[in-house]
């Protein structure tokens, strides 16, 4: 049997409010530099210590054993489904970390300016890393010009330095395509094909960047360095069963960056604009606590530390969490979990694939004993490493969402 | 490969003797009021601790991340069969329970008595949960007024108070059917339907259950409140590879209750009757020690318990059971696994998703140290979490049954 349509089977709706807070790139590793501490070790964290005794601890695999995850990936396991079946194309995720509203069918590109010679050969894959006001009159210029091709809707936006996306809005669009970029310097950009011949709607889609393409380029003509570009990852947003339907939970999402909401969105959770802080967030989670059963909280900076190879700032990242907390508890959840969407080490600098920890808190999470929530704990709970696509499921269990299967 | 295959083609033929104890329900969890000690933790069990140092131990999940079980697929997963393709149906189960000995292709359905109104519409799904004595005679009368349909035999078997069973053995019957219940009352009872409208033997089993009503509702017309009943789980038992072709290993079930004697039965393992006590239960063991090379025995009341919400009484089960190992080790097995089925925790009354701690003590199990046997000790155990329809395999891995797979 399908295990999803057992849970499905399984699920009963209650009254429960579980909260997900997502320290992003929390798990670290400990290392002889450091005295063996990682930065969550290191940290002070009375309220979480607090609460350590009385929960359930484990290390979650983001997406397979040694896979380093990006934030679509990993977020795409924490709300529960399963970051290989359903995968989102850079251009989603990148037209998310912009802030724009996507729509069903929106097939998205992300674009790189860059320079062409006389012949169209790409000589520099990022036009020199123009800078970010460069970009932005660059796309006023393509945005000015370009506003449909045929029946579709056209939208440019950019993003740091060379960067940009483009979003087709229209009928019958589908993705993937290749890409547009010969992946060096010394060739001609390629020109985009359907990855499955036999969809119209990836036909469709090859034609319009084509037709993008002669729009667009007359535009930059008399532009230096920036007279050309190349566009990737051109995907319409994947088919995601609703986290509402699929868990029996009104979801709301509490992010500061937008690409945090928009992969919130993609699942269908409601989106709260407004804080900005750890501490916002929480007081926004008590104002809306009785609108909503299922609260994803994302916290950004354990993860920017991290990806500075920052030490000292990521363990104040979490101290600062760790402050904020009580707020948090002033309507404590049934079941509160804190977590990371993957490990972001500050000796690597960069995301990594080592399982994250875990802990789950709620009146049927059961002691671990453990007195801290750290990675070493965790790695003695009872929880064990497990993928954390499960990890909703587990959250369910512990609101007792699920009916006993079978007698 | 399929893995069944794999297993299977590896599988040596050997002298060993296998046992698994099953202490029902026996995994608990930790928490504050029980001054943060499981049962087993507070349990004082010097012959499980006299073993547990070379152990192996680790932690089991009976179906799926989250999914509390009953105790059909909690014991499938026992005996090596992957409770989500094997499923075993609620009428099925309540036979069993009721130790009607099932054979293959019976279908199997419980049943309720209820009170239904001059126009069939059903005003007490469980007519006001008459006395057990009342269903007897209720059972008694249907039982001798209905022995069979066309070429179709007819069992009924009384349960407690409103609950009966009917078996219906016959040829070419096949579940599952959807129910013969409203699920609320003010409404008629529904005609039953074949799950699958292209399966002969469902469509044949509907119109014998139409028949059923037809010849059974006269019988009650006078009874009041008892004049009608609903009928649920209608399904045949499922096609299970036989215990003792999957393992080479000549399967008995030590069990007290019907329910475990049937599943058991189910899988093919000859049933002890008899003992009534653990100790009579290992004392049979050591009689029938040549005649078998893998018992199953079954412990109950560690569930039981559980179920109550009473941990002195758990804690005393395990404690009784304890004093009684001595018994089963005069003979020791070559391999010995003590576990429960899932867990039953104290504070939650009734089953649950928890894993639940197993150890397994063989010549090539290896220490993982552990001075006790408990929950949170078994977290730390070189077998890990895993899930239990493994058991079987790495009791025969013990068992020295496995060839080497490759060169």
């Amino acid at each position: 049997m399908n295990l999803d349509a057992l849970y499905s089977e399984l699920t009963l709706k209650t009254k429960a409010k579980l909260v997900m807070v997502v320290l992003d790139g929390l798990g670290d590793i400990a290392t002889r530099e450091q005295n063996y501490l990682t930065p969550l070790e290191a940290a002070t964290t009375p309220n979480l210590d607090a609460i350590a005794k009385d929960s359930a601890q484990g290390r979650m695999i983001p997406a397979a054993p040694g896979i380093t995850p990006g934030s679509g990936p990993g977020h795409l396991g924490l709300f529960g489904y399963d970051p290989l079946e359903f995968q989102v194309g850079r251009g989603v995720i990148e037209a998310l970390g912009l802030g724009m509203d996507l729509r069903p069918g929106d097939v998205c590109a992300r674009a790189n300016f860059a320079t062409l010679d006389a012949k169209g050969i790409v000589t520099d894959r990022r036009a020199g890393r123009i800078p970010t006001e460069t970009c932005e009159r660059l796309v006023g210029l393509l945005a000015a010009k370009i506003k449909k091709i045929g029946d579709t809707e056209i939208l440019i936006r950019a993003g740091k330095e060379h960067r940009f996306v483009v979003v087709f809005r229209g009928k019958g669009l589908e993705g993937p395509l290749t890409d547009a970029d010969p992946n060096r310097e010394g060739f001609p950009v390629p020109a985009v094909q359907a990855r499955d011949e036999n969809s119209a709607g990836q036909k469709k889609m090859a034609g319009l960047i084509a037709d993008f393409y002669k729009a667009a380029l007359p535009v930059l003509a008399g532009e230096k360095p920036a007279n050309g570009f190349l566009m990737r990852g051109i995907a319409h947003q994947p088919h995601i069963p609703l986290f509402e339907d699929r868990y029996k939970l009104r979801p709301a999402c509490l992010a500061v960056y937008p690409m945090y909401k928009g992969l919130a969105q993609l699942v269908g959770m409601k989106k709260m604009e407004g804080p900005q802080t750890i501490s916002a967030q929480f007081e926004r989670y008590l104002a809306e606590h009785d609108q909503y059963d299922f609260f994803f909280i994302h916290y950004k900076y354990t993860d920017k530390a991290g990806e500075d190879g920052n030490f000292a700032a990521k363990k104040k990242a979490i101290e600062d969490f760790d402050a904020a907390l009580p707020i948090l508890l002033r309507k404590k959840p049934d079941v509160l979990v804190v977590t990371g969407d993957h490990s972001t080490p500050c000796s690597l600098r960069g995301h990594s694939w080592h399982p994250q920890p875990v802990l789950l808190h709620s009146k049927a999470s059961g002691s671990d004993k453990l007195e801290r929530f750290t990675e070493t704990g965790a790695n003695l709970g009872s929880l064990g490493v497990f993928e954390s696509r499960f990890l909703m499921r587990l959250m369910q269990a512990n609101a007792l969402m699920f009916d006993k299967f079978g007698a």
